[in-house]
Parts: C-alpha cells; sequence; structure tokens
C-alpha cells in the first residue's frame, strides 16, 4: 500500500474520474497494483500509422490492453504477434473476423480501417457480440452512422467512437471550466484544422475509402471542437469551397473549406478545414466573461492552451492512454466522460458534415 | 522646444521613412536638426472623442500641426482654441466651412464626423481647395466612396483615408516580411474585430449616419487586414448575419456578421464583425513558410504580435502620430506608405463591405 499512496499523493483526478498519469516509472507499478477491475481486451483492426500508435498507447494504459488483432497483411499480423504478445487464436483477417464471437478472450474490437468501410466492419463486430470502439469520423455520412448506431443496440454491444480530446487533460478543463460558468456565456469558436498533405496516393485522397478529403479527416475536430467548446447544437451550416490542386483533389475530395456555425444562443463559429496548409490546429472560443486559445489543440502532441485565468498546466498524457482506459471505464463502470464519446454522438458530428457537403455545393445556408 | 526635443531624442527611421521611437538618446538632436521642411497645418472636422484623441496625438508630430477647427458646438470650439492655441480665424462651423478656401494657413481638413456625413463633407472641402485626410470608413457605400475621389481629383486635392495601421511599427513590419517573401505564399487569413458596443443612441448605431453597425466601424479592420495581409483583392465574398437583439441593433445596424473572402491566389479569409464580443480584436494569417498572429491588432494600445521567428519587437508609437506625419510626408515628399491611405484604397473596402452587406443579405456569393 506504500507505493499505492505514493502514487495517489502524486496522482490529480480530473473533474470526471479519469486518473491523469505523471511521468515517473515508479507511478507505474503502484498504478498497476492498485487496480484490481476488470481488463477492457481490445482486438485492434486495421494495423496502419494510426492503429500503431493506438497499440502503443496501450501498453501504458491499466483498465484496456491489445490482446487480438484483425488484418489483411499476414506479416503486419505476424510482426504484431511478436511485438505485442497476441496469441495466434486472436488473430484474424477481413474475410473470417466474424469468427470473434466465438473467442471468450476479446471484449471490444477497435476499427481504425479508412472510413468507408467503418460501417459495415462495425455492424459486423456489433453480431459478433462484441463492443466496437470506432475511429473518427465513424463513418462517411450520417446515414451509415445511424445504421451502425442501430445495430449495436440491437446486438447489446457499445458503440464508442474515438474521440480520444474528449479526454485530453487541457482540453477536459476547458470544457469544465466551460460547464462551470468560468467563461460565462460563450459567443463564438473558431477552429482552425489543416496541414499539407502528402503522398496523393493514399486511401485519404480516394474518395471510396475516405468518403471527402480533410473534413472527413480534420475538419471533423473544428467541428467536434465547436460542439464541446460552445456547449450547444448548431442549428444552421454555411460553407465555401476552395481548390487550388484538382490533379491531387478529385471529384469529392474537398482541398479548403471554411464552414460556419449558428447556435441557438445567438453564439456562431467559423471554421476552416484544409489539406493545403501547414500547421493550423488553433481552437479559440471567447465567451462573456473570458476566452480561452488552444494551439496546438488537436495534435497527438502536448496541447497547448490558456486562458483568461492563465495558462493550461495540466500535463500531457498520450491521449490514446486516456481514451483507451476511459472507455474502459465507461464499459465496465458506467463512468461517462466529460463529453459523451458514444454513436450518437458520431451521427451529430456526420449529420453536420453533411449539412457542410451540401452548403458547399449549393451555397445554402442549410437549417440543422 | 523641450518637451520636443525629448521626444526627438528618441526617435529613429524605419524602412520606409517613417520615424520610429526608440530608446536612444543620441539619435535625437540629429532628427530634429534635420526636419526643416513644411508643416502639413490641418483643421480637425468633429471634435468627438476620435477627433480629440487625433488632436491629442498630432502635439507630437513634427510635420503636422492642428491649426484649425470645424464643429457645430461654440463651447467645443472655445475649448479647443484654448487649449490647442487655435486662432479665432481657424475656426469654422458646418455652415460656413466652404470659406476656407479663402484662408491660406490651412493646408488640410481632417474629416472626423459620423460615416454618413463624411462624403458630403468631404466634396465640400476639395471644392474648398483643402487636401481631406477622412476617417474610416470613408463613406457608407463604394458609389459615394467613388464621388469623393472623383471630387478631389477634380479639385486636384489629395483625399487621404485614416488608415492609421498602414503607419503602425508592427503592423509595417509584417506587411515588409509579406512582401519580401519572409512568410512564403500567403493561404489564409483570419481577422477577428469586436466588442460590445453601450449606449444604444450614440449615432453608430443609427443607420443614416453611421451607414451600418459593427461592419461599419470596426468589420473594415478585416477587411483592409485581409488586403494587406494577403496582398491580394479578393474575388468573391460571403457573410452570414445573426442578430439577437433587434432591440438594440435595428434594420441595417448589424450585430454580428462572419464574412469569407476568396483571393485568386487560391488564398482564403475568414472574419468576425461583431458589436457583441468583447476584446476580440486579433489577425492571424498563414503562409507557406509561416505565420503572423497579433492581439491586438488594431486597437490603439500597443500591438501585440508574433511570427514563426519571433515576438514583434517594433515599438508602440501613438498611430495618429505616425498617421498625421506620414501623410505629411506623402503630400509634400510624395513618400508612399507601405500600404496605399488614399481614395482609391478606401473604394475598395467599400465596395468589399457592400458585397457584404449583400452576400448576409441574399445569402449569395458575390463576385468582386
Amino acid at each position: 500500500m506504500g507505493s499505492r499512496r505514493n502514487f495517489l499523493e502524486k496522482l490529480t483526478v480530473s473533474a470526471i474520474g479519469i486518473p491523469l498519469l505523471y511521468n515517473s516509472t515508479s507511478l507505474f507499478a503502484a498504478t498497476e497494483s492498485a487496480y484490481e477491475g476488470p481488463m477492457l481486451r481490445v482486438a485492434i483492426m486495421g494495423l496502419g500509422s494510426y492503429g500503431t500508435r493506438v497499440a502503443e498507447a496501450m501498453q501504458s494504459c491499466k483498465r484496456a490492453k491489445l490482446v487480438g488483432v484483425i488484418s489483411g497483411t499476414p506479416s503486419k499480423v505476424e510482426a504484431w504477434q511478436a511485438k505485442y504478445g497476441v496469441p495466434k487464436k486472436n488473430c484474424y483477417n477481413y474475410e473470417n473476423f466474424d469468427k470473434i464471437k466465438d473467442n471468450p478472450d476479446i471484449d471490444a474490437v477497435y476499427v481504425i480501417t479508412p472510413n468507408g468501410l467503418h460501417c459495415e466492419q462495425s455492424i459486423r463486430v456489433a453480431k459478433a457480440g462484441k463492443h466496437v470502439i470506432c475511429e473518427k469520423p465513424m463513418a462517411i455520412n450520417a446515414e451509415e452512422g445511424q445504421k451502425m448506431v442501430d445495430a449495436c443496440k440491437a446486438a447489446n454491444v457499445k458503440l464508442l467512437i474515438g474521440y480520444r480530446m474528449h479526454f485530453e487533460p487541457k482540453t477536459v478543463e476547458v470544457i469544465r471550466m466551460r460547464k462551470a460558468g468560468e467563461f460565462g456565456k460563450p459567443k463564438f469558436f473558431q477552429g482552425l484544422s489543416g496541414f499539407v498533405i502528402g503522398d496523393p496516393s493514399q486511401w485519404r485522397l480516394n474518395k471510396k475509402l475516405s468518403g471527402g478529403g480533410a473534413m472527413m479527416d480534420i475538419g471533423i475536430y473544428s467541428i467536434n471542437g465547436a460542439r464541446y467548446m460552445l456547449g450547444e447544437e448548431p442549428i444552421w451550416v454555411t460553407a465555401q469551397e476552395t481548390k487550388t490542386d484538382p490533379v491531387k483533389f478529385k471529384e469529392g475530395i474537398d482541398e479548403t473549406i471554411q464552414f460556419q456555425m449558428g447556435f441557438p444562443s445567438g453564439a456562431v463559429a467559423s471554421c476552416l478545414s484544409t489539406y493545403a496548409m501547414n500547421n493550423l490546429d488553433r481552437f479559440f472560443m471567447t465567451a462573456e466573461d473570458g476566452y480561452v486559445e488552444m494551439w496546438p489543440s488537436t495534435g497527438y502532441g502536448p496541447i497547448e492552451g490558456s486562458t483568461h485565468k492563465g495558462k493550461l498546466t495540466q500535463p500531457h498524457i498520450t491521449h490514446q492512454t486516456l481514451q483507451m482506459d476511459g472507455m474502459a471505464q465507461l464499459i465496465f463502470e458506467n463512468v461517462q466522460p466529460i463529453v459523451p464519446v458514444d454513436g450518437e454522438e458520431g451521427v451529430k458530428d456526420m449529420k453536420i458534415v453533411d449539412a457542410i457537403f451540401k452548403a458547399a455545393k449549393t451555397g445554402d445556408k442549410i437549417a440543422l
């Protein structure tokens, strides 16, 4: 218990009850001994770069662990077996993964494949009786998203979307402040999400696999951010698309979209989603009594930000570690994150994405 | 002369010939003795709070001085005579100021009256053969602005608009950097201009006098800023209006307008103009090789900002002092500021204002 005390002394607990780890080796063992509840046993579907990032992050989880893989590439499966000690019996491919229903050693599947595959794959996972964790965007449109919600309900499994920012300490603190009224009434949100995308042959630039360009990939951070920063659901959107490179960004793949949202309170949001500008990852929210600015606001590295009260000093912890521990808590203990990460939350974002694409195409103000 | 020497002791000269204050005693005497050119003798029309600010700032000018007033309020005229040593023969009212044409001791009139009066008053000044300096917005629409340009040309006098930021050292440095290619190709500009306006009976909330609400007053900073930050003229605008208080903000008085612009290079701008949010005075520009952020970006106090190269450290000097000295240089020596401040520059902004109002009303993308 000594080490546990030691740990707890240095441990801070966020408003939503998620422990925030400090950077100390001694803390880790303590944490391990401290936690005696169930482990969320996760199989990752899609062993690409983000799947790898999640696998690495899960090595530090105390409530979740990587136990299985689903991949179409045998060499990757072998590598992961070796690296993460995944037993052969927990390895599947895209043809046979429905058999996961007969595997009592897997609780959940984290779908980290191209967006255009999420819907069908998630529904198959649900039908196999496993909880679904699906990377954002949950699908390529709201209709698909709703099908996933319905399928998971019918199968009595959870559907959770990979909204890692909902577990990120500085973001959580800002949302806590907003909910506590420390900013006063929110008035304006600005989200800028952009980077210059490389390899033109990647799946993110293939409409069928991605469902869209920058908007699906990163614009969705500004959409989701507007909602959790302002604490309201938008009632209208407008959008303007600009394309400077129609070779790289083909029909249906958005390069740059500016979009605006209006909210019931009169608050407004102005956002930018782009694959043509570097280092754009900025949130700004201004309210009656204060403001917050974050830059970077959604990247994997440390989030930096400040409010009218000063610099945000919550420690950086690997987002995906917090996310997977938080999702385990949600599944086993019904501990809700400060903002939902469920399928319904995902559908809300997808409806806005749909409306933005429509607004950009027609020039109309689209009611939500 | 002691206080003047004191001032000049701290003076240096920027790349574009605008004096920049500096912390060096030795520079002082040299500069003062160096200037022996003509003084721009200015009458201020409109002795309100901004007129007073300009008069105060002009006390530190070395190339311009306040010599006359035009006002409808005799008590104000008396107070200014006493405070600034304005001779009685240089005092006019709105009925008789055309007689200024017979006054050889006044070179220029600075029109600092409500926007809706600028056009007629400026044209009268031009017809009196005096240079016109007109506060921004130059008029309430582009048509009026063009009439002013034409009238000043016909009268062979200068028409200059009160674009003080074109003389502000940090802004000048950023524009210099942009012109020198130090940011690379500009990609995106964001301008946020807002404050919570007080007294609902003020002329700024009277359509006839103001021509509009926040857009005319402060949104124009973001319009002008987009142009000088990106170095291009927009080819389209879109805009969305939000009104939460239709009592305070009557028909034709905009409370909050989000507006977007597209530029020939593919660069875009997203801006906000509002009378309903405090402390919004932020510029951000991102480019291929760098960025700049400024907050405050256009206020009277010190501008604060940084670029990818670090903090902007140019000294703060009262903007209106620099502006009036710069305008004297422009008039007498044809020294052009880094970005024009002439009537044509004003008309460019007014055309965009017109298009924004049209876009906000119709929901259309307006080509420019």
